[in-house]
């Protein structure tokens, strides 16, 4: 695998065993699209950081040096995914935050076709048996407290399956593992509101944005599976693979994409 | 601070960039009170942890392994407290777990003095703001992913605050950032389920077991902060700091640690 890895801006770099990240879960990710040397909508996820630092009580680190650090990374790679780690960095045993911490920043390239509107047949997606537990403190935000995703993604070893559905505790249709989601209801463009669980995609924004441009008529709100059930198009979001049509949901429905995946799509490039 | 830190059985080991325990909290981890250079109730923790292996479908590392390190770590030290993380290891970007995954144990210890009948004042504890959200799947055990932990920690800044307690998103009184709870309603020892949140403590569960050597009645089940109202007494447990009183709920109560907490104490100290 082809790529460059950054720990505090060194190359190589490895992390102290007493990093709060890896004690507790205790900070927040980016996976970025970059295509021609470029982070794609990196004003975006680092709106989005800024907003889980604010959440978390955690500094936000300088936008420059991140955003120099993911320049170095990129040195001649043409298209990559690039993975930006922000954790409370190293301290003592508890839970309590220190005052002052001092943040350990991790930027990781993988160089990797992008694109937002790749032309791969339609997606295979599983309904996954693992819920997402609801606490609105935490919801939105991209932290590192992942283990309902990692238990969700084992439900998804074999080949075919693309991605997994996840529900909440309460039966809401919420995302999958590592993408949001949207229905098609006539015409109109659905969405779950990410109020107690999920996370607020860079591309579900992306794709929010695109609609209210193109003045589409748009809910978001909660859903279940009856709901999918009933959509005439289903697609799923995220930074880097952009806008991909589901193609069946194993046990529910299958799906043909149609014209509002068509036209999103076609919007989606010429921005 | 005095203590040593073995990775994977090196001194003075680091953590690769990409271990799963830092991307994720794809991990578990166990704190432990050591005594004249041996580890309390290792049977227990490690029982703790088969089980979240298991519930993480990951493999249990090997029992040997880990008290070959808490042996060397505990060189010289009389009283220390010793800290085991075990993540799933490093992994490509992926929540998918890797079918063979090479676990990374971490094993850390720090003198200090441990009792499990310290005889300090009675604790004063706050009643946090930060709710914990209930995912079945992931109670019980000592996962890494403890954000919610963090966030309530961070509100417990003042130093007259010991502890702080935590309810559950549908306002049940589950247990404190780190420890257990018990009251005591007329004779009766109560502590709250651990079903959908919190973790279940070894020290939580010798309680239990002497409770029940000494044929006292017990109730485990759903409480809240109004229970706590009309308890006698009221104390906490943790494997480190065993059993401690808690003599004032800011805003709530005032306990004076009465006949259960002694005899509790006193049955603890001669086992």
């Amino acid at each position: 695998m082809i790529g460059r890895r950054l720990v505090n801006g060194v190359e190589g770099g490895t992390i102290s065993a007493d990093d709060r990240g890896l004690q507790y879960g205790d900070g927040l990710f980016e996976t970025m699209a970059a295509l021609n040397g470029k982070v794609r909508r990196l004003d975006m996820h680092l709106a989005r950081l800024a907003e889980g630092c604010h959440r978390l009580r955690m500094p936000m680190p300088s936008s420059d040096q991140i955003e120099s650090d993911c320049a170095r990374v990129l040195e001649g790679l043409g298209s990559a995914v690039v993975k930006l780690v922000v954790t409370r960095g190293p301290g003592p045993r508890s839970y309590m935050p220190p005052a002052q911490p001092t943040l350990t920043r991790i930027v990781v390239s993988t160089a990797q076709q992008v694109s937002e509107v790749e032309s791969g047949r339609p997606l295979n997606v599983r309904i996954c048996e693992t819920r997402l537990g609801r606490n609105p403190r935490l919801a939105g935000i991209k932290h590192i407290n992942r283990l309902e995703q990692v238990l969700a993604g084992a439900e998804l070893r074999e080949p075919l399956v693309d991605e997994g559905l996840m529900r909440s505790t309460d039966d809401r249709l919420v995302c999958a593992t590592a993408a949001n989601l949207f229905m098609v209801h006539a015409g109109r463009l659905l969405t779950p509101q990410i109020s107690d669980c999920g996370v607020s995609g860079v591309m579900r924004e992306s794709v929010l944005r695109l609609a209210a441009q193109l003045g589409l008529e748009v809910e978001i709100g909660d859903f279940t599976l009856a709901d999918l059930e009933r959509a005439d198009e289903f697609f799923l979001t995220n930074a880097v693979r952009g806008i991909r049509p589901v193609g069946h949901v194993e046990g529910l429905k299958t799906f043909v994409p149609g014209p509002m995946i068509a036209r999103l799509r076609e919007a989606l490039e010429t921005r």
